[in-house]
């Protein structure tokens, strides 16, 4: 067989936030394999945070750090201007924090997604990417860093190896990318692909193909360990389920 | 010689926030044996936190989580009512937090002080000293708790010893105690002793004879592994370098 | 007719924080008569109270503030040990946010009814319920403060009438009365009255008879300017017309 | 006599938060006319906000509202990305906040300074600018906008028109200008001017002769209302003493 295999789901989970709900986390768990864990600063709260282990304990799902930037009216959405010792210290913080309840549960942080703006602000400038890796490594040398696939990873593993640290190569399959495998900005109307059978036929020429088409049909040919899936949507539930089965 | 030996000294460290800066961390350190390091929830912030471990490792200063209630306001000084759930949620989310910068920069977390409200909570309810001993027991055994030191510490002891959780026990130099071994409110205007030389006198019977003098002249015979110096009044570097003269 | 005539329907509305939804503010308000509009200390935001002063408007619904104590985390519900200061300063502060939509809204804030914790130690206390009154009052004579009607109201009265303040008499139709006239505590198991059938009795016999029938079957006779309802369960919406139509 | 006559000194003030303290309000309040006080969003608290209005009044200084982005950790000091909608009501939130503590105070809230980015951010986007208009606007229109006055300050007086709403012009005495009218970065080494004697010589050719000379020393003539002078530097008591004796 050509292509990849082993792609996992994996979704931002434990987004509540005090008395205030988010998601469908009980109903999803059971259909993931990698769950991001907000750490409190730009959703989730100790409770919330605690019951989110525990939830992902009994399901055996994978769990990663989620941690943003310290926003909670922007959901982490908006990128806020930090310095590199800001960036690695507010990652090592959440981090540690995720990791306790982990350690309090006999479980462990496997991996770190950046979440919103502090993804995306990862993605685009490498010193950040160095903050966030270096926060890791000093951390622990066995969590992995989950960062956007591209048609072109080297820059990234290089600077990945610099730290020891893995990578985890994601890919968004109800998004569309552009001919370079940037993805479509959110600011244009073609940026998220809603057609739910597109987005399964997307997955599955990825997972068959390896590659992924640009919105001008080019191939873009994309080392996929995961896609990141939406647990907030209506049909959200009934999606995941068959994108699991296709997966599996 | 009678009575207790190597009694040394605790305070509060690591209590700036943002831009507003908070004590004289760097004057102080150098003087003192035990640092209760704010984690964010009353005081302090992922950089600050980052800083502090450093600063204490630089005086290979043993490090104290001094986790609060999430109360920036208050400082963490006005009682929240919490869950038991939420009271053992926030430390460890705290403890965990702390332990990052701690592990990132090759040395521990040694022991947890709860701050203000919390610590005063904590000493009169049994149930919350519990979620207290529960956070730090599900997260690492060696990790010691501190206490206020009373004329009858079995109950501590004991329930201490159900979690696993070694006790340190802390006596307050500069404040009045009623008879029976609590403190004098701070309602009351003898709650806190002032005079610099009173304070030091206290300290050397209690490191000779084992004994504080409550309000009545009672003899309050104490386990004191440490007491708890403040670095934020106007002589409190030259007191503190004097007490830990006579100390050591 | 004897009793009490135009009861009118008070809800807590624009609860809703960032990205956080909660209640169904559009449907529920064309149904109410005053809405108690979040301030952003235990939940809501600066949009969300733009937005909600626009939609009480649009509906001719009365809106009132509806501060609370600074506490996201436990949306207001717990309290926090104020000085009196403290109390009049975020009281005033909430009031004058509120006030400002409201303004540039070409509408006004017409009363105070303090949220959670806030509004229980108000009714507890007579030196917090004199801090409300005492910002309210330099605020604005016009503003009225909404209270806990009790069989004996006159204490209220009196010392509403020392700040120049009216009151609005509040009662609970799903909530259980002791014989006293207090509210029966939400840590016993028959607080609430959950069966709407009986709710809608009560209403009924309050506006016709103007009694609410204690838990052993006493005659409460209480003042009744409003009926505060919940826009947060399953059925509240239907519920809530249901209501309307009675009292109308 | 030639140049402009009454510049008046503005000054950042009101910028303690809880426990911690910042600047010394009581010490430099007799010295300025006019004082920018933070509205709790990157700095205040509604006690400390409540105490800085009674202060200004007891000077007779004239008190400005200087609301920023909601970002204590950062001091407003970073640009969060904002919609106008969210511009619009963090504006009109702090105003109405402040604006209540005057009301309660027998004085009102005479001009907005935004704070820190907020105010860089208005500079250089007209619609951030409109946005901040429209809130002031819609609030009341006898309250001034602070603007950094430029060689050309046409296009701002043209679009606070638009709003009905007078403008203040801010010049800064200690910080280097480029030839184009705008501040020299603070990226840059010569951004500020430390000599506390060549700001002094800046002040009198700004009031004799009307103009501040470039880095290149080029006459930059600028329409000076106001200068602004910082209160927490070592020397700012005496520095501002003298500078109100040479304007007055």
């Amino acid at each position: 067989m050509e292509g990849q295999t082993m792609i996992r789901l994996n979704c931002d989970m434990g987004e509540s936030f005090g008395i205030w709900k988010m998601g469908q986390d009980e109903q999803i768990m059971p259909y993931i394999s990698l769950a991001n864990l907000a750490c409190g600063f730009h959703a989730s709260d100790a409770v919330t945070m605690s019951r989110s282990v525990q939830l992902a304990k009994q399901y055996n799902v994978i769990i990663g750090a989620h941690p943003g930037y310290q926003d909670l009216i922007g959901f982490g959405r908006r990128s806020v201007t930090c310095t590199l010792e800001e960036i690695k210290s507010i990652v090592l913080y959440q981090l540690g924090a995720l990791s306790a309840f982990c350690k309090a549960n006999g479980t462990t942080v496997s991996y770190v997604k950046p979440h919103g703006a502090l993804y995306n602000d990862m993605m685009r400038d490498q010193n950040i990417l160095k903050a966030v890796l270096s926060a890791i490594s000093s951390f622990d040398k066995n969590i992995k860093l989950m960062v956007l696939s591209t048609p072109d990873n080297e820059a990234y593993e290089y600077t990945a190896k610099m730290y020891n640290i893995g990578l985890i190569y994601e890919v968004f399959a109800d998004r569309n990318y552009n001919d370079d495998g940037s993805l479509v900005s959110r600011m244009r109307d073609n940026a998220v692909i809603t057609d739910e059978l597109e987005v399964m036929q997307r997955v599955k020429t990825l997972r068959d193909n390896g590659y992924i088409e640009s919105i001008n049909s080019k191939k873009l040919y994309l080392k996929a360990d995961t896609i990141c899936v939406h647990g907030d949507g209506e049909n959200a539930l009934i999606f995941i389920k068959a994108l699991q089965k296709v997966l599996n």
